[in-house]
């Protein structure tokens, strides 16, 4: 697979989906309409066309080369294709939101330059647009359903982590973790396997590609955890430990905190300061008590068993495989 | 039709729909089971059950009655009638947020009891659960994906409309109005009319109720406008001309200043000042240009032609006509 961008789609496919993604764009108010083109990464906060920088369009990536293993042309995952990336934005849009993140791809989140009632409404018109890609075909549109509620209840999930301890009674458990972001990662991109093969008209597979979609996505989410902490601010756009500043609930620490050595117990000691000091020693004790390690093991845990499903049902699926290795690869 | 609260439901109805809407919210995380109960009405903010206010259940009545109205059993419809009372959830959760408005139905709306990302959030999972309602019923589901576009492309109308001036160059014309009303109100009532006949085994009968269920969104909207500047504080529980105040863009205000006469002219110099006599006189206005009997008679011809479709197309559908009557003759 020619990729423009790492884990991202070849220049064939962006000749697919761009054209049908700005169609289905394209019928919303000319407010809603700027706004969503913004939240895509087409245009600047004045509406003026910003070229090269879609995003890595990754889930309908996997929609289009689902379908393409079961033999059908890509193109008749395209409706698939464009659902899950317009969720997607809809998901970005409304995270933002919730995390009063203000930036998002190296530029103000779409709250930061239109407000939230804007944000939230542009996320709301994204999300409509994509249930009506799907929702004549009920062979794919049960999957996409499905992904929306796990989107939301790993959201809910991800959010009532933040009230809950790091350890002793209540802690968040490693099972929980996954959890979470089979949904709230997992999710989308299994409706995007799902959807992709069943468009191209292997329904029966769809289950299965329903879950490796969501062990890809806590592959995923364990990688960006990673990323989260030790990643490149320049490459991944966010201050470096920027996960560990904010106590966020993340694999690496949780996996350490588990460990239960020396390292494990001075990291639950030095976890919540949030000075510069503090945060770079967690990070250090972090990788000391294996944390990074183990997420890392982990996520290919994850990784190996979605390849089991293409094994075993996809074998001649070289693109697809490709894709997920790239999962686990990335750099941002 | 037994009506428990005007334009509401019967008895019978609520037995059918309570606890399938129940069953629908069961699903979700705990945290957010919590917030969708309060929205729905079944809880206080504490989590304690509270009866008798599920709201009017306007919607799902259309549905039901619907399918009834083309000889099937009220439940084939039930799916339906969940559907769009969930969205109507979704979407006042997310006008409140919108719209900064803090209080709904004599209650602290949803963000101002738990904050705007868990109110955000909660709507989306409504959402999320509505569609799945349908995510397998081809013949309805693109109704109600419809709904969620008008609904969405409505509320950006609206928003805009708050931008543009009263007269003048740009000025929103009563055309306008109707399409956007048509849209953001209609749009949920023509769903559940026309997925209640396709569920009833009527497929071939629902463009026809879309077309009735918009214009009796725009008849329905208009009645909203006339009780949010008339009606009683008691029981619309909004401030007496509370959208005179807020220079809501309201069909009474615009008919009457579209008359272009003597009153006409005052009102035009008058609006925009929120001071309690200079809202009080605007009131008197607009009734002296005839812009509340204009928007009553409006709301009339919009009524009449959605009874004009039961007329020629389900003849026989007397409960459905009383509820339509209803919508237009209700106090709050």
């Amino acid at each position: 697979m020619n990729l423009n961008h790492p884990g991202g789609v070849s220049a064939r496919y962006r000749r697919l989906l761009d054209p049908a993604l700005r169609e289905a764009v394209s019928v919303l108010h000319p407010d809603g309409a700027r706004m969503a083109a913004f939240a895509m990464g087409w245009a600047d906060v004045d509406g003026r066309a910003r070229f090269g920088d879609g995003g890595k369009a990754l889930r309908p990536a996997i929609a289009l080369l689902s379908a393409e293993a079961v033999g059908a042309p890509a193109e008749s995952a395209l409706p698939a294709a464009v659902a899950v990336e317009l969720v997607h934005a809809f998901s970005l849009a409304h995270d933002d939101i919730i995390d009063r993140d203000e930036l998002r791809r190296h530029r103000d989140a779409l709250w930061k330059a239109y407000g939230v009632g804007h944000a939230l409404l542009t996320g709301d018109a994204l999300l409509a647009l994509a249930v009506s890609q799907l929702a004549d075909r009920p062979e794919a549109m049960p999957y996409l359903s499905a992904a929306l509620i796990e989107l939301v209840q790993g959201q809910s999930a991800d959010m009532a982590f933040e009230d809950r301890p790091w350890q002793g009674p209540g802690e968040v458990t490693l099972d929980e973790y996954a959890e979470m972001a089979a949904g709230k990662t997992g999710g989308l991109l299994a409706a995007a396997a799902a959807a992709g093969v069943a468009l191209g008209g292997a329904p029966e597979l769809a289950d299965r590609m329903w879950g490796m979609g969501r062990d890809l996505g806590v592959a995923f989410q364990i990688v960006d955890d990673i990323l989260g902490i030790w990643g490149d601010p320049l490459v991944t756009g966010k201050p470096v430990y920027s996960d560990l500043r904010s106590e966020k609930k993340t694999l690496p620490v949780l996996a350490a905190l588990a460990s239960g050595g020396q390292a494990a117990h001075e990291l639950s000691d030095v976890l919540g300061a949030t000075d510069e000091d503090s945060v770079r020693h967690a990070a250090r004790l972090v990788e000391e008590a294996g944390g990074r390690e183990r997420a890392r093991a982990l996520a290919d845990r994850y990784v190996s068993s979605a390849l089991g499903v293409l094994d075993e049902f996809l074998p001649d699926a070289h693109e697809l495989r490709a894709l997920c290795h790239s999962l686990v690869d990335r750099v941002n």
